[in-house]
């Protein structure tokens, strides 16, 4: 099948395909509350039989944490094997009031899908399952298929990362194939070179036994609040550098190559300004930002909660106050010894009086860099281009999978990352969404991928 | 009517006093909240309506503000007169899962009333209400009797501070009594000589349009959360010190009298880190506990929100933090001047990228002392004293009654602030409560003083 015949394909089943899309979003499958657990179960169970019902042999696997899919096809040929993986999983929908319609409702509007995870990664992957069910259904499958859809990629992959060694054999294939990148900034096609590596604590610094009158106490009880304040700012340098001792240890530095590739995507700070209403102010100005995304660590806060906030004065010293703190590695960066590296230096700088907990913490997996010279590369650059004929570009991204380092290791398999990702789709903000443009191109690139690695 | 007459018909009536307090603790009036502005009201009115059957003249007046309860009673003599000044407003009753038993269900347990309010302030001054109920209905009252009851202490008096130069003639008085302040940490009665006065703000710091996603920006885009903490950490020296330019200006030392008679009052570090779950290591460890207390300004947070505060892990770089802050203050800092040199302080050290919003801003009331040597303070000495058959301390209370030093100069009056509330009673916090003991000797201390003030 070539594109012509793939896109009237596209055209004459997306009815069907548009009302499938919208029951797998309807699934609320937030991995980060064990509210959901259900509902990511079921959502799994959605998707194997789906994929059972359009001709492959489908089953849900067990992890220790949310359950796997996991999917095979045989090709007309019995090589190169392709993995795909991908993620059910949605991140929260909060803050809930900020969106126009419900996130768990999709909602067609402008030729754009809204809802949590219409595009991260529900649309992307549900594009890939149905390009490989085109060709299963037209018996123009070449080469074998395996598909992956797991349940944790939102926080951290632990419950595959502990089977993997397990499923060594289950998991073999040649190329992993991943749609859960994006395009340019220019919005030219894009192959993922690299990803950054991630870790996360949530901290709480316990002060008071309970709330206490800050008339009665300011200025001689400890303020947690106040205090995490001072704890979280002794994290970053003035110049924008993370101040942990020992957390930069085994980065490797780009080459030349692949700095000069990262900085050849033209970055535009208006543009950026507009599109998310702040200048690239944050993090190491000695860097490009896209050599601070590509090759660089970011630790972030991504919450902060402590006594009142609502409306009006509340006078009390709180009796703890909580920040949750991810951060992006790079790749040679360890990340178990990096966040050991963060939480020692949190304990050395906990202000008098108060009490530190680190009351969850974990691993999402490492950074990884690929060679930009690698055939596998050019072989995607090929089909992007005829997909869209534009010029596609060599990215390397400050996103995390935490699973595709892990996992490339377990099947043996080159990692091959493009997707159709944009800043305008908001994943992990309110209003998420996907058009039914970039699902088709994602249609496209998984089909003729797949053609494209045929013998 | 002497202390055993007194004693007796605070036991003959308790059982219709309680049930009256209990219905007053029922209020939800929660002044900081707007959607508690009708609930302050109904209280209004009950409490007019109370007083009104009790034998005052008694009416509710409006302020710009939530209204406030006037009442007033010849009494045998034609002066002095006093004006008795309390607040039927409460703080907000979160975090809510903190309580035992519902904060607008009063409850009795061991001999103690848990409610919302039930100490501060509508326990100490139904105390109050019914020692003046009691002598009217004897018709004991030597001295005229003024009583102003306002619904926004726990805000700022706003309204009340608006309406003072106009109510000059109705609330002229000789002694302005309180009863809103506690006994030493001993357990010995007190009478109040200085308290601190109080500014709000709510900052907040804007980032990106929309919550971003921390992989594909982190590093890139400042964050608001980590640059709310560095704010907010600027506000302090290692020392202790609010590190404000100006913030510090007119601050009046104490006397080396005033001095001395605080730090006579003993305070034990160990039973206050039994009592608060914190040792003293808050504010300026140059100054003892009391004297920080009592003579020098504290700055603090009182909450803090930002992006995702849930269980697990969001990985966002949130669109906004915000901070509520108070400061006390001590005698002589203007609080006008003090909150302007915090908000151009705040303006000075915004972090890159990002835009302050002062939210929210308000003074509630300037600091003031009194002198240990006035007549008044030592006959309030003598009645506690006869009271209780313990020694009375002077103390210089680290809290604020935003409308004392304002009401006691429109007033032309004498302050006299002297109380029963503990830290036990949780004011301010989950569980607040009040024993019928502490409400007894409430009661009897207003009706012994005002016999006390009799020419």
């Amino acid at each position: 099948m070539d594109k012509a015949s793939l896109t009237r394909q596209f055209e004459d089943s997306w009815a069907r395909t548009f009302e499938e899309w919208r029951t797998l979003l309807r699934f609320p499958s937030v991995s980060a509350d064990p509210e959901h657990d259900r509902d990511c179960r079921a959502c799994a169970e959605w998707l194997c039989e789906h994929l059972d019902a359009a001709g492959l042999e489908a089953h849900v696997l067990e992890t220790p944490g949310k359950p796997a899919v996991f999917a095979q096809r045989p090709g007309r040929c019995r090589e190169p094997t392709v993995l795909f993986y991908g993620h059910y999983d949605v991140q929260p929908p909060d803050p809930l009031d900020r969106w126009t319609t419900p996130p768990f409702e999709p909602d067609l509007r402008g030729g754009r899908v809204y809802a949590r995870g219409a595009q991260d990664n529900k649309g992307q992957l549900f594009a890939a399952l149905k390009a490989v069910e085109t060709l299963a259904r037209a018996d123009a499958l070449d080469i074998p298929v395996k598909i992956l859809l797991e349940g944790e990629e939102e926080c951290g992959s632990a419950g595959l990362t502990a089977v993997l060694p397990a499923w060594r054999e289950r998991l073999a294939a040649d190329v992993l194939l991943v749609t859960d990148t994006g395009t340019a900034p220019s919005g030219a096609p894009a192959v993922i070179m690299g990803l950054r590596g991630l870790v996360h604590a949530t901290v709480v610094l316990h002060g008071p036994s309970r709330d206490l009158h800050s008339g009665q106490h300011g200025g001689v009880a400890p303020n947690p609040a106040a205090g995490l304040a001072r704890l979280l700012a002794t994290l970053h340098g003035p110049d924008g550098r993370v101040a942990v001792a020992g957390f930069y240890e085994g980065l490797a530095a780009p080459t030349e190559r692949e700095r000069a590739l990262a900085n050849a995507v033209p970055f535009d700070a208006a543009a950026y300004r507009a599109a998310t209403g702040v200048p690239p102010a944050g993090g190491e100005q000695d860097y490009s930002p896209p050599e601070r995304l590509g090759f660089r660590p970011a630790l972030d806060v991504n919450g902060l909660s402590a006594g009142y906030a609502g409306t009006g004065v509340k006078t009390i010293i709180p009796a703890r106050a909580a920040a949750k703190l991810t951060a992006r590695l790079g790749a040679g960066q360890d990340p178990r010894a990096c966040l050991d590296a963060l939480i020692r230096h949190l304990e050395a700088h906990v202000p008098a009086g108060l009490r530190l907990e680190i009351a969850e913490r974990g691993v999402g997996g490492a950074a990884f860099r690929l060679d930009p010279d690698a055939p596998l590369a050019a072989r995607a650059v090929r089909v992007l281009r005829g997909l869209s004929g534009r010029e596609p570009a060599l990215l390397w991204e400050g996103a995390s999978i935490p699973a595709v380092s892990g996992l490339a290791a377990a099947a043996g398999a080159e990692p091959l990352l493009a997707g159709f990702g944009a800043e305008a789709d908001n994943a992990h903000a309110p209003d998420e969404s996907y058009s039914i443009e970039q699902f088709r191109l994602g249609y496209l690139f998984v089909a003729l991928m797949l053609r494209e690695l045929a013998p």
